[in-house]
Protein backbone atom coordinates (compact mmCIF):
# COMPACT_ATOMS: atom_id res chain seq x y z
CA UNK A 1 0.00 0.00 0.00
CA UNK A 2 1.87 3.09 -1.04
CA UNK A 3 1.94 6.05 1.13
CA UNK A 4 -0.04 9.07 0.77
CA UNK A 5 2.16 11.41 2.58
CA UNK A 6 5.20 10.35 0.85
CA UNK A 7 3.60 10.11 -2.15
CA UNK A 8 1.93 13.84 -2.08
CA UNK A 9 5.60 15.06 -0.81
CA UNK A 10 6.99 14.01 -3.41
CA UNK A 11 4.79 16.31 -6.22
CA UNK A 12 5.62 19.32 -4.26
CA UNK A 13 8.56 19.73 -6.11
CA UNK A 14 8.37 21.01 -10.12
CA UNK A 15 11.53 19.09 -11.37
CA UNK A 16 10.59 15.75 -10.08
CA UNK A 17 7.06 16.30 -11.33
CA UNK A 18 8.65 17.20 -14.83
CA UNK A 19 10.13 13.54 -14.75
CA UNK A 20 7.16 11.63 -14.02
CA UNK A 21 5.70 13.35 -17.30
CA UNK A 22 8.45 12.74 -19.57
CA UNK A 23 8.30 9.32 -18.22
CA UNK A 24 4.66 9.20 -18.74
CA UNK A 25 5.29 9.33 -22.46
CA UNK A 26 7.76 6.35 -21.93
CA UNK A 27 10.59 4.71 -20.00
CA UNK A 28 13.71 6.52 -19.45
CA UNK A 29 17.37 5.87 -18.07
CA UNK A 30 18.98 8.56 -15.81
CA UNK A 31 21.25 9.61 -18.22
CA UNK A 32 18.19 9.68 -20.94
CA UNK A 33 16.22 11.93 -18.15
CA UNK A 34 19.40 14.58 -17.40
CA UNK A 35 19.32 15.86 -20.37
CA UNK A 36 16.58 17.73 -20.91
CA UNK A 37 16.70 19.14 -17.29
CA UNK A 38 20.12 20.07 -17.93
CA UNK A 39 20.70 18.47 -14.43
CA UNK A 40 24.09 16.66 -12.76
CA UNK A 41 23.06 12.80 -13.20
CA UNK A 42 23.59 12.42 -9.26
CA UNK A 43 21.34 15.48 -8.89
CA UNK A 44 18.33 13.55 -10.92
CA UNK A 45 19.43 10.47 -9.19
CA UNK A 46 18.34 11.88 -5.51
CA UNK A 47 15.10 13.27 -7.11
CA UNK A 48 14.32 9.56 -8.90
CA UNK A 49 15.42 8.29 -5.67
CA UNK A 50 12.22 10.20 -3.74
CA UNK A 51 10.23 9.17 -6.83
CA UNK A 52 10.80 5.43 -6.14
CA UNK A 53 10.85 5.97 -2.31
CA UNK A 54 7.34 7.34 -2.61
CA UNK A 55 6.40 4.43 -5.07
CA UNK A 56 5.67 6.99 -8.47
CA UNK A 57 7.99 5.12 -10.45
CA UNK A 58 9.99 1.43 -10.74
CA UNK A 59 13.19 0.73 -11.97
CA UNK A 60 13.72 -1.87 -14.55
CA UNK A 61 17.13 -4.20 -15.11
CA UNK A 62 17.82 -4.45 -18.64
CA UNK A 63 21.71 -5.55 -18.88
CA UNK A 64 23.98 -2.34 -17.74
CA UNK A 65 20.65 -0.14 -18.32
CA UNK A 66 18.22 0.90 -15.36
CA UNK A 67 14.84 2.73 -17.40
CA UNK A 68 12.80 4.26 -14.96
CA UNK A 69 8.65 3.61 -15.50
CA UNK A 70 5.69 5.34 -13.91
CA UNK A 71 4.76 2.57 -11.06
CA UNK A 72 0.60 2.13 -11.36
CA UNK A 73 0.06 1.46 -7.89
CA UNK A 74 1.29 4.33 -6.38
CA UNK A 75 -0.47 6.66 -9.12
CA UNK A 76 -3.78 4.97 -8.90
CA UNK A 77 -3.47 5.38 -5.06
CA UNK A 78 -2.82 9.03 -4.91
CA UNK A 79 -5.59 9.09 -7.87
CA UNK A 80 -8.21 7.31 -5.79
CA UNK A 81 -7.76 9.80 -2.99
CA UNK A 82 -8.17 12.69 -4.90
CA UNK A 83 -11.20 11.19 -6.67
CA UNK A 84 -13.29 11.57 -3.25
CA UNK A 85 -12.42 15.35 -3.71
CA UNK A 86 -13.74 15.43 -7.56
CA UNK A 87 -17.00 13.58 -6.89
CA UNK A 88 -17.97 16.04 -4.19
CA UNK A 89 -17.23 18.90 -6.53
CA UNK A 90 -19.06 17.01 -9.24
CA UNK A 91 -22.06 16.51 -7.26
CA UNK A 92 -22.04 20.46 -5.69
CA UNK A 93 -22.33 21.21 -9.42
CA UNK A 94 -25.14 18.58 -9.50
CA UNK A 95 -26.74 20.55 -6.88
CA UNK A 96 -26.28 24.09 -8.23
CA UNK A 97 -27.74 22.67 -11.39
CA UNK A 98 -30.75 21.58 -9.24
CA UNK A 99 -31.13 24.92 -8.07
CA UNK A 100 -30.89 26.58 -11.43
CA UNK A 101 -33.82 24.16 -13.28
CA UNK A 102 -36.02 25.12 -9.95
CA UNK A 103 -35.44 29.14 -10.16
CA UNK A 104 -35.72 28.80 -14.30
CA UNK A 105 -39.15 26.91 -13.81
CA UNK A 106 -39.97 29.67 -10.28
CA UNK A 107 -39.55 32.17 -13.15
CA UNK A 108 -41.66 30.56 -15.84
CA UNK A 109 -44.34 31.07 -13.39
CA UNK A 110 -43.82 34.47 -12.95
CA UNK A 111 -44.66 35.03 -16.82
CA UNK A 112 -48.24 35.98 -16.67
CA UNK B 1 -3.68 29.79 -11.07
CA UNK B 2 -2.86 27.66 -7.94
CA UNK B 3 0.88 26.99 -7.30
CA UNK B 4 0.95 23.10 -7.40
CA UNK B 5 4.27 22.64 -5.23
CA UNK B 6 2.36 24.12 -1.91
CA UNK B 7 -1.18 22.11 -3.32
CA UNK B 8 0.37 18.83 -3.22
CA UNK B 9 3.03 19.82 0.13
CA UNK B 10 -0.30 20.84 1.43
CA UNK B 11 -1.79 17.36 0.69
CA UNK B 12 1.53 15.52 2.31
CA UNK B 13 -0.23 15.71 6.11
CA UNK B 14 -2.89 13.16 7.25
CA UNK B 15 -4.78 15.49 9.61
CA UNK B 16 -4.89 17.88 6.14
CA UNK B 17 -6.38 15.51 3.87
CA UNK B 18 -8.65 14.32 6.62
CA UNK B 19 -9.71 17.82 6.82
CA UNK B 20 -10.60 17.62 2.61
CA UNK B 21 -12.51 14.48 3.47
CA UNK B 22 -14.93 16.00 6.07
CA UNK B 23 -15.17 19.61 3.73
CA UNK B 24 -16.05 16.71 1.08
CA UNK B 25 -19.11 16.50 2.53
CA UNK B 26 -20.32 20.17 3.05
CA UNK B 27 -18.09 23.17 4.64
CA UNK B 28 -17.59 23.18 8.29
CA UNK B 29 -16.24 25.99 11.15
CA UNK B 30 -13.52 25.65 12.63
CA UNK B 31 -15.15 24.56 15.70
CA UNK B 32 -17.16 21.90 13.74
CA UNK B 33 -13.86 20.53 12.46
CA UNK B 34 -11.69 20.94 15.58
CA UNK B 35 -14.31 17.71 17.27
CA UNK B 36 -14.49 15.16 15.84
CA UNK B 37 -10.07 15.67 15.21
CA UNK B 38 -9.71 15.64 18.81
CA UNK B 39 -7.43 18.67 17.78
CA UNK B 40 -7.49 21.93 19.64
CA UNK B 41 -8.86 25.19 17.47
CA UNK B 42 -5.38 26.60 16.77
CA UNK B 43 -4.24 23.18 15.73
CA UNK B 44 -6.71 23.34 13.32
CA UNK B 45 -6.46 26.73 12.66
CA UNK B 46 -3.10 26.25 11.43
CA UNK B 47 -4.13 23.54 9.19
CA UNK B 48 -7.05 25.57 7.56
CA UNK B 49 -4.26 28.23 6.89
CA UNK B 50 -2.21 26.00 5.09
CA UNK B 51 -5.05 24.60 2.97
CA UNK B 52 -6.30 27.97 2.15
CA UNK B 53 -3.02 29.33 1.55
CA UNK B 54 -2.25 26.14 -1.01
CA UNK B 55 -5.70 27.09 -2.98
CA UNK B 56 -7.31 23.98 -1.89
CA UNK B 57 -9.98 25.64 0.43
CA UNK B 58 -12.26 29.20 1.15
CA UNK B 59 -13.92 30.80 3.91
CA UNK B 60 -17.36 32.20 3.35
CA UNK B 61 -18.50 35.16 5.85
CA UNK B 62 -21.72 34.57 7.52
CA UNK B 63 -22.52 37.20 10.28
CA UNK B 64 -19.58 36.01 13.46
CA UNK B 65 -19.01 32.48 11.31
CA UNK B 66 -16.48 31.60 8.46
CA UNK B 67 -17.28 28.28 6.97
CA UNK B 68 -14.83 26.95 5.15
CA UNK B 69 -15.32 24.79 1.89
CA UNK B 70 -13.32 22.78 -0.79
CA UNK B 71 -12.02 25.45 -3.48
CA UNK B 72 -13.04 24.28 -6.72
CA UNK B 73 -10.07 25.60 -8.17
CA UNK B 74 -7.38 24.39 -6.21
CA UNK B 75 -8.72 20.91 -6.43
CA UNK B 76 -9.24 20.70 -9.99
CA UNK B 77 -5.90 22.15 -10.94
CA UNK B 78 -4.24 19.19 -9.01
CA UNK B 79 -6.57 16.75 -10.87
CA UNK B 80 -6.03 18.06 -14.00
CA UNK B 81 -1.60 17.44 -13.54
CA UNK B 82 -2.78 14.19 -12.24
CA UNK B 83 -4.98 13.42 -15.15
CA UNK B 84 -1.57 13.62 -17.27
CA UNK B 85 -0.49 10.37 -15.25
CA UNK B 86 -3.49 9.04 -15.19
CA UNK B 87 -4.20 9.31 -19.28
CA UNK B 88 -0.05 7.59 -19.56
CA UNK B 89 -1.39 4.40 -17.44
CA UNK B 90 -4.34 4.14 -19.76
CA UNK B 91 -2.77 4.35 -22.54
CA UNK B 92 -0.02 1.48 -21.37
CA UNK B 93 -3.07 -0.60 -20.57
CA UNK B 94 -4.88 -0.19 -23.87
CA UNK B 95 -1.16 -1.19 -25.26
CA UNK B 96 -0.87 -3.76 -23.67
CA UNK B 97 -4.32 -5.20 -24.87
CA UNK B 98 -3.30 -4.53 -27.97
CA UNK B 99 -0.08 -6.60 -27.43
CA UNK B 100 -2.79 -9.80 -25.96
CA UNK B 101 -4.91 -9.14 -28.71
CA UNK B 102 -2.27 -10.16 -31.12
CA UNK B 103 -0.61 -12.93 -29.28
CA UNK B 104 -4.15 -14.38 -29.13
CA UNK B 105 -4.52 -14.68 -32.70
CA UNK B 106 -0.98 -15.58 -33.29
CA UNK B 107 -1.92 -18.42 -30.49
CA UNK B 108 -5.08 -19.58 -33.11
CA UNK B 109 -2.79 -19.53 -36.41
CA UNK B 110 -0.97 -22.49 -34.66
CA UNK B 111 -4.31 -24.27 -33.91
CA UNK B 112 -3.56 -27.01 -36.78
Amino acid sequence: MPNLDTAFSALADPTRRAILARLASGEATVMELAEPFEMTQPAISRHLKVLEGAGLIVRRIEGTRRPRRLAPDGIVAIDQWLAMLRDALAKNYDRLDEVLVVMKSEERKDVP
